[in-house]
């Protein structure tokens, strides 16, 4: 889709926030500095954040020669915000300051049995409950929701998460009594690559990549600037790659998939076949079979160190299909199974990326773990949150500047 | 990369001369309807076009009530524009109107044992003389170039040609003395991509990727209105996306790469192993093999059909991949391979795909045939060398628009 004028003011005073938030605090005219905006455009924007309470006036100093200048800086007290990650393991609920700082969290356990819509449903309601409870007395700004599996966040439907079946939910319906606050839907990958644009203000003049290594694995693309969305919203669905013709049935229905071999239920099928009595193997419970296999890995244990091998040939040659086809600037490891076992994958896939990817964009791209503040993808369902609530906000621009002059610096 | 100013002009004059062309002609009002810019913008433009001559008004008509309206068009006799293909098994070059318009063509084959960079270039330089005598007095606007493999557009050179085992080849100097006009450089994804854009008009408002199948096999991609070049422009390299891990050698040095299945000579291949003695196969002439698998193709030749099947189930795997990956509006196969295989191939793949494709993303696309007007390489080369003689023209708007303000139609 091309950018509106809309589109144009909501960046600026994105933009904006996002600066100041990364800096810390900044003056309007290190704001100037900093977005490349002109000084016309950060004054109104910050005139309209200033009235609105989202940041304030922390300190004013005299220039050596001059008139004195103010720092501006987010306003923590201002209200807050919600981001929800529905996972196929738990729920997590954590609040976030408008200076997207993280606050407090909750954290449910799903069980493999109570999978349901409604059961589902429930949990994030008590979670939300419990934050809100924390925060009682301040305006709670809008609510993120991730949810895994293709999304319609146009629409606030969960369209068909395969793991649980799921068809046509109407999540956003659903949760709606229990906030009043505008609540935003979407999916881990664009939460993801959200996330990462707005913690490393760097990422809007890079393409990046997200690798989403949890249950379900796929990719949070960002090209431009923005995030890669597709038509239906389905985009970064990285985990039904075919990498092995004929392979492995996958849950989508194909075969061969990257998440069949990368994903937790693929990792821990690789070990059953290899070693089909290793203590490691803690039943269907993936997140203590991945926690065994990280700490045996620590310890040398050889049938650890040849599953997460095996699980980072496939991991490699993944992403040198990635690295092939979109030639990024960064591909980042995130999510619960990397902040268990990325240590122990990441050079080990590095090899495998180098075996499989062209010689140009292999020299181009840095391979890194994410790390995050918190949990990204609750960071980044929050941050959808905050965009909304900016983008509820008209601001003094007519007269909209299409972008930063130059690159963005900081 | 953010927009800028300069690229929002540029967008729009590009728009304006792209309206102009798609409706073979529109009055500034229509134009506006068009294009979604407003009246002052459009009529700026059209001041500095006319007075260039790349447009000109053709017919006025009186409107029922008011002022005669004038109907503009692009001026066929301003100037020419020549797009060079250069492949791997010929040299292709073909002038266009600055309407882009196919005039005439030149084409040379290059035999296996011409691949030096001096001997490539020999042949492009003749073909270019032969194109320029045809069009003696006629201004040369400008030349577009692509060179297969890896290309810096910006220095203008080739990074690497695998098939040819060229490396950092300054192709742009080597041709800058055989013609007296802005020379630029690209790989055939990105000439396929932008050919695509500016012959249908409606594509700038979609997600959309073109595939390649030649000798090489690639992807054009275009998200946003915009061509997909990564960092180093090399994005698009669908072709050494892994699908069978661990499976056939790959030119570029990997092993199960799409390219090694789907490429001519992977499609002689695949011949060869299962067919050793056929009569089909010419030698190593990938042109005269798939040429000669297409006739019995339709003469129902059960071998034919099989290697056409088997050579469908990697397609559509590949494709499959591409479709979850970005879920785009619209996939085109296209190059010499898919002229003279691609009835034959796209159902058939089709089916493969369907298969391996999510439901959402499935559901969502549209896979076809490209049908360009003449050489659509050629063409899209001839396309960004009209860009940036556009490019060189500034146009009286002091304050750009940053977009239509509704979709494209038409």
């Amino acid at each position: 889709m091309m950018r509106t004028a809309a589109d144009i003011r909501r960046m600026n005073s994105f933009a904006v926030v996002r600066a100041i938030h990364a800096n810390g605090g900044a003056s309007r005219r290190e704001l100037v500095d900093i977005t490349g905006l002109s000084f016309a455009t950060v004054a109104a924007i910050c005139t309209k954040l200033l009235e609105l309470g989202v940041i304030a006036e922390v300190a004013r100093k005299r220039a050596p020669a001059g008139r004195p200048t103010a720092t501006l800086s987010l306003n923590p007290e201002h209200g807050f915000l919600l981001g929800v990650d529905i996972a196929e393991t738990y729920v997590h609920v954590e609040a976030f300051d408008a200076a997207l700082e993280p606050i407090s969290s909750t954290q449910y356990d799903i069980d493999t049995h109570e999978r349901s819509p409604d059961q589902v449903v429930e949990r994030v309601k008590s979670a939300i409950a419990a934050e809100r409870a924390r925060h009682q007395g301040r305006a709670l700004l809008g609510v993120g929701v991730s949810a895994p599996g293709q999304v319609d966040q146009v629409g606030g439907t969960s369209v068909f998460a395969p793991n649980w079946d799921w068809h046509d939910v109407p999540l956003r319906d659903m949760l709606a009594d229990s906030v009043d606050a505008p609540l935003f839907l979407d999916n881990p990958l664009k939460s993801l690559a959200i996330a990462e644009m707005w913690a490393h203000p760097e990422r809007r003049g890079q393409d990046f990549v997200v690798l989403n290594l949890g249950t379900g694995v796929g990719a949070g693309i960002a090209i431009g600037g923005r995030v890669v969305r597709g038509r239906m919203n389905s985009a970064g669905e990285w985990g039904h790659m075919v990498i092995v013709a004929d392979g492995r049935a996958c849950r989508c229905g194909s075969r061969g998939c990257v998440e069949a071999y990368v994903g937790a239920p693929g990792i821990l099928q690789t070990l059953r076949e290899a070693y089909p009595d290793s203590p490691l193997l803690h039943g269907d419970d993936q997140t203590a079979t991945i926690a065994a296999l990280a700490a045996a890995a620590d310890d040398g244990d050889p049938a650890a160190l040849d599953v997460i091998e095996r699980t980072s040939h496939y991991l490699g040659i993944a992403t040198a299909s990635i690295v092939n086809l979109l030639n990024p600037d960064i591909v980042l490891l995130g999510s619960w199974v990397a902040e268990l076992l990325g240590k122990h994958l990441l050079d080990r896939a590095r090899t495998h990326l180098q075996a499989h990817a062209l010689a140009v964009p292999m020299a181009a791209v840095a391979f890194e773990l994410q790390h995050p503040r918190g949990n990204s993808v609750s960071l980044g369902s929050a941050t959808f949150a905050l965009e909304g609530y900016l983008d509820s906000v008209p601001d003094g621009t007519t007269d909209p500047e299409t972008t930063p002059r130059r690159r963005t610096v900081g």
